[in-house]
């Protein structure tokens, strides 16, 4: 079989690097940093994007399977969405105090999550991750944060997964569990004392470079009854989940539900937007704490998300388990066609896939380099997102670009 | 002298406060918030602006002179920077990756900002202070932050003036000196032994209820040699001063420069965005810690930011200086004209009012209070912000009302 690698043309994107460089720690900084992290062929730098793809500053077309890291939920320039923004943007984004959308949506989140009695609104999930555990701490009296080991919350010094710049002071409150391990989070109440202000936990876990594993039933109702039993809040972080699994809450397939919940990344479809929502035994404290920014009153992205939510209540969430289910079936038939044992973890609106024997992630690499050179936007080692806006034929026309780069990926790895 | 006293209505306001109460701690929360901050006829919600003015909810006009407190910097609905912004937004605003704003708006700060030879963008001017702490511990490996006692430097845990579900643990790393008092820096250097990471300082004291105080040549040559000598980073938090004292840096008229300087508020004319600026000795320190956010590298901001630099480097500066002259010198006649001593305090551009013997506030209550009914909005308590957007007429406008509302307060504060 004789393949062609496509040719691309990334000149505009090497000025660019060469440029940041320049002026930029590190180029980009960030999760969106290609270097170290990324095969050799992705772009850095990007121009434009429609519905479910993006074009490069040199005019390639991907199909995206990364929607921004999230943001992206109901497609790139959605029309509805952005219309609503814009009638905002015309009549003023920052203003002397929130707009009516301020309230609008609050009343939505209290309407589509299942325990919300309120909510509040941030600029970063990192914004919302951290009220919540001031909104904790306030409540309770109490300082220390249980965590799952290696689990995400946000890149602030008390949770960044590097520890350049972050001092023993920032982590002294954080005692960690393991996922799914009740018995490890009764250790870590032990640990604690009787002094634990909070429980985070994410629905399921979304670790980088391991396959993602959904809470068990036992873990979801164990953190839940322990958070309880203490006095403890149980902060459940959606900012990576949040509406791509069930808008009313990750947990109500389990009926557990948390204190309070962290959102941001979709809520706005791209506009910058984190909300907190919790029950009414912790809005005194929500009110008691002074969290604040400069940006946060600002109605555009609060426009934004009504709109988004709407859509995804609307059909939004259905559609994206549609085009999970279509591109999880066609990428397992490939591999298997190919002689490949894929693993593909994750809820299927945020797939994960890992090669067999494939500890270097090397396959990995070259099965993700062959596929963006064939127009297909992939992650080698962290969670992709669906959105509402991959259409069949998105799908069914990634699916032919990765159907070669499994063959290209065979040659180079022979069986 | 009989006064009228406008009659406003705000029905579309009180039924919004009475929906968030019930859906948002507080109602309102944060800087924003009205209730026991503002004095009684202040609106909360906001329906939009237009240059210097902006509307309540129940269509009630106001010549504005908080700016959004700070954000708004070259006029609400400024029409270039929101067709910079549009031109963006219509292409997509979080992506893939970053856009080429990012690499233009970082050399745009590197040629506008004097010690400035690398930026990093984010979110939230809490972001931005943060970064800066973080990235000076990595590059120091020392911990101990310098501060100014009762200065603002963000909202996150280690600076929050509300001590509500904060930890010892997060201010653990922190220690005070007084604004302008050498010797105070020298004890606090002295108390953190060998292990000063950072000083971090305003330009000048803009405390909340008390005069605003310049930073003496003194004081910021001061800081300067020390941080110098102990091999600590000098961090000037520009986020509220930023483009309204000196786009080239606020110290600039010292001679005096940072190693880093955190902006926000007005650098992109109201859209949500933050940047660290830096000199290259902390370059490698800023590439090597982890933070990040979701919306970070989305490219309208950033292009609002080039079109709001490029206004305020235009002559937008001089005419927010201009404007805000006018502004003090009528207070100044009228205030006396009607027997009150007024103290104006701060920059022209981020004026301070305070009344002479006024502890209890009594008298700048009334007369902001008076003034609001006038269409005339200002603080009572902290400082205020002009705008490239304030025009003579503005200005003049606002003055003839603020004269009334000087002899209101007269009425209610006989000689």
């Amino acid at each position: 079989m004789t393949l062609l690698t496509p040719q691309r043309q990334l000149l505009a994107d090497a000025a660019l690097r060469d440029r940041a460089r320049a002026v930029v720690p590190g180029g980009v900084y960030g999760h969106m940093s290609v270097l170290k992290q990324m095969p050799p062929s992705y772009p850095q730098f990007y121009k434009r994007g429609e519905g479910a793809r993006v074009w490069d500053v040199d005019g390639n077309e991907y199909i995206d399977f990364m929607c921004a890291f999230g943001p992206m939920i109901a497609g790139y320039a959605n029309s509805t969405v952005d219309a609503a923004a814009r009638d905002q943007q015309l009549l003023g984004d920052a203003l002397a105090g929130p707009t009516p959308h301020f309230v609008e949506l609050a009343e939505l989140l209290v309407d589509t999550v299942a325990h919300a009695e309120w909510a509040m609104f941030a600029k970063n999930g990192t914004d919302a991750t951290s009220i919540a555990v001031v909104t904790a701490r306030a409540a309770t009296g109490k300082t220390k944060l249980l965590k799952a080991r290696k689990s995400y919350h946000g890149a602030n010094a008390w949770f960044t997964p590097n520890p350049a710049g972050v001092t023993a002071a920032d982590r002294a409150n954080i005692i960690e569990f393991d996922y799914n391990d009740v018995a490890s989070v009764e250790a870590a109440v032990a640990e604690a004392g009787d002094d634990v202000a909070a429980i985070i936990v994410t629905p399921f876990r979304h670790d980088g470079l391991t396959d993602q594993i959904d809470a068990t039933q036992e873990f979801a109702a164990g953190v839940r009854a322990i958070a309880t039993r203490i006095g403890a809040a149980l902060i459940l972080d959606e900012v990576r989940t949040g509406f791509r699994l069930d808008a009313a809450g990750a947990w109500e397939k389990y009926g557990v539900r948390p204190d309070l919940t962290a959102f941001s990344k979709g809520i706005a479809n791209g506009y910058a937007l984190a909300a907190v929502v919790g029950v009414d035994a912790f809005k005194e404290a929500a009110a008691s704490i002074y969290v604040t920014g400069s940006f946060w009153m600002g109605g555009v992205s609060m426009a934004a998300a009504v709109a988004t939510i709407g859509i995804l209540r609307d059909g939004g969430v259905d559609a994206m388990f549609s085009a999970g289910d279509q591109f999880r079936t066609g990428l397992a038939t490939q591999a298997t066609a190919h002689g490949f044992t894929l693993h593909q973890t994750g809820p299927v609106t945020m797939p994960f896939i890992r090669f067999d024997s494939d500890e270097s992630l090397e396959q990995v690499f070259a099965f993700t380099d062959a596929a963006i050179r064939r127009g297909v936007l992939l992650h080698p080692w962290h969670n992709m997102f669906l959105s509402a806006a991959h259409t069949v034929e998105d799908v069914a026309s990634a699916l032919e670009r990765t159907d070669e780069a499994f063959a290209e990926t065979r040659e180079l790895f022979p069986l």
